[in-house]
């Protein structure tokens, strides 16, 4: 049975407390709800926004089980979640996305394996549990691959390349040795990702596809329209609804694309929940990605996900903070930041986007 | 000797709690300062998005004091703080818009009387301290004209017709015997407003002139473009412009006009804050009026004020919440509620917005 749609007032539980969390926050309370967060850092960037942060570890059973007594919808800002205290929630309070999402996005073989099973696309892959199965899956995949651990990867971390001259047994000890897998690298002419979302009544809603440049295996920019075919895009989105269809999901994904020469499409990842790629979303839609994932969890009705704009994000990352004032004196830049008071290497620190007259693209 | 700009983590200081200092805690979130907002109510509106609410009376030495304590710039929602305190309190701590701006905007009296100083054309008026002058001013003015209290109205509260039959006198103690303004009422084809800003620098940037429909005194809808000439629309803003540099403002400005069937402007009224008339720049601009008066009140350039769209902005009023659901259905309408439990009559409780393509206009 569908729960009750949420009514103005209620709360949203969320998990986790960093930037997604926080635009989610604003987000939800945009439309008249309360948010609480579990994070384990009180002054975690969402705390500003959200009513209330419950201080706690991600898979405490305790903080968990009073985020879910407390909130008529629980959801999350990341997909390292661990699944079975999400399951058991799932029996005290809704909790979308679903189990099933996170299971597929948390582990790289089984995430392959499923859009394989639906006839989606991927790089080569070969499952790799030890230096010996890595041998063989190097010598059949050839020499230009990448291995990645399993689990727990983001930001290109967790991941080595693996060439011709390189030592299988070397790299695999490299990454822990840890349960791997290792994928053919493929030439592509872009990346692309689809933000769509489904509502609980299996509405589906995709914005256009962006097209994003990464740095050291971190977003740094992402434009729309994407320099592909009509045809092209219009393909990505048949994908994604396809992979929100088969899980029956329900909210914000995430799909990340390779686009081959010729135009065909390989998903490269997909992420449970909102995305990097879809900040874009706020500045030229008049329902944005974190909106749109606060009314599919809700129980609302999907916005529009049309854009009015053309449209470029691009991430500041770690010291690019120190272009703040430069920004902020570009009269037609929107900047965002997320209230890290620390710039770490690599720590996303916030956003800008700049609009143009939408193009007929 | 100009403050320094605020540097992102330092603290906005706002006088009130409302729907409007809601707003401007979430842009001065997004752009990584904190709130700490003054209110009598620990959950009023801005509760949500403030970093802290300093519980106590508007006017209350001990909250301002605290309030300037702790913040880099202190600024208001509504223009019936003290005057008095806010001096005060600008002796320890930056408060815009200046106090000036308050004591013209308080008294409908040296509003008028400022505005017709600097050249720009009002309503006819007369001040009425008591019902003998009421009744010469009634003589002077002719039959049709309305009578309001110098201070502290807002939403059409404060104010009465007075026509060929009623008695002054009657009039007079109707309003509670306060001293009072008489206006002659005017023939208008349409009502306008300029929501613009001044910087610190002195730099002014004014969003398009939007057309609004009171009903019952209170706002119902502003809709850009406005239905008048391009000759009207820039002398509206030549106006506004005028008002912020004579009063040395800083922040944004809400100056509202009534337009004759010639074209001719005279102003009505201006409001020293964010307006419910800009509430449309959010949906519409590449920043909003909210973010334009932090940038302001924090000593940043100016965003860019120019729409990329057409907008129509309905303000959802008492029982209006009703059409929640009915609002979230329609794919194309972006909502905004104020997290108010209670709609009492005439309460401001949200507002919706939709966009169009941008016409030549």
């Amino acid at each position: 049975m569908m729960p009750e749609p949420l009514r103005p007032g209620d709360t949203i539980g969320i998990v986790g407390g960093g930037q997604l969390g926080r635009m989610l926050a604003a987000a939800a309370g945009r439309l008249g709800y309360r948010t609480i967060v579990l994070d384990p850092d009180p002054a975690c960037p969402a705390a500003l926004f959200a009513a209330e942060v419950i201080v706690g570890p991600y898979d405490g059973r305790e903080g968990l089980g009073e985020l879910a007594r407390r909130s008529g919808v629980v959801t999350y800002e990341f997909e390292n979640v661990p699944v079975e205290p999400m399951r058991l929630l799932a029996r005290a309070c809704p909790v979308y996305p679903p189990a099933e999402a996170l299971e597929v996005a948390q582990d790289r073989v089984v995430e392959k394996a499923f859009l394989n099973g639906i006839g989606i696309a991927t790089a080569p892959w070969r499952a790799v549990d030890d230096a010996a199965e890595l041998n063989f899956a190097h010598l059949d995949l050839g020499t230009d691959t990448i291995l990645k651990t399993r689990r727990l990867g983001y930001d290109g971390k967790g991941q080595t390349r693996l060439g011709a001259d390189d030592s299988p047994e070397g790299a695999f000890e490299a990454l822990g040795g840890v349960p791997a897998i290792l994928e053919g690298r493929i030439a592509f002419s872009a990346e692309i990702s689809v933000i769509a979302a489904r509502s609980r009544a299996g509405e589906v809603a995709a914005f256009d596809p962006a097209e994003n440049r990464h740095e050291g295996g971190i977003l740094r920019r992402s434009s729309v329209p994407a320099a592909v075919s009509g045809q092209t895009r219009a393909e990505a989105v048949r994908m994604a609804t396809r992979i929100l269809d088969r899980l029956g999901y329900v909210g914000v994904i995430g799909v990340e694309f390779f686009v081959r020469a010729d135009g065909a499409l390989l998903v490269n990842e997909i992420a449970p929940r909102v995305h990097n790629s879809g900040h874009w979303t706020e500045a030229a839609c008049c329902v944005s990605q974190f909106e749109q994932h606060v009314r599919a969890v809700a129980g609302l009705p999907l916005g529009d996900p049309r854009r009015h704009s053309d449209c470029v994000m691009e991430n500041l990352i770690g010291e690019d903070v120190a272009r703040v004032p430069e920004l902020l004196a570009q009269s037609d830049t929107m900047l965002t930041l997320y209230g890290k008071s620390e710039a770490r290497a690599g720590r996303k620190m916030g956003h800008w986007t700049r609009l143009a007259p939408r193009s007929q693209a």
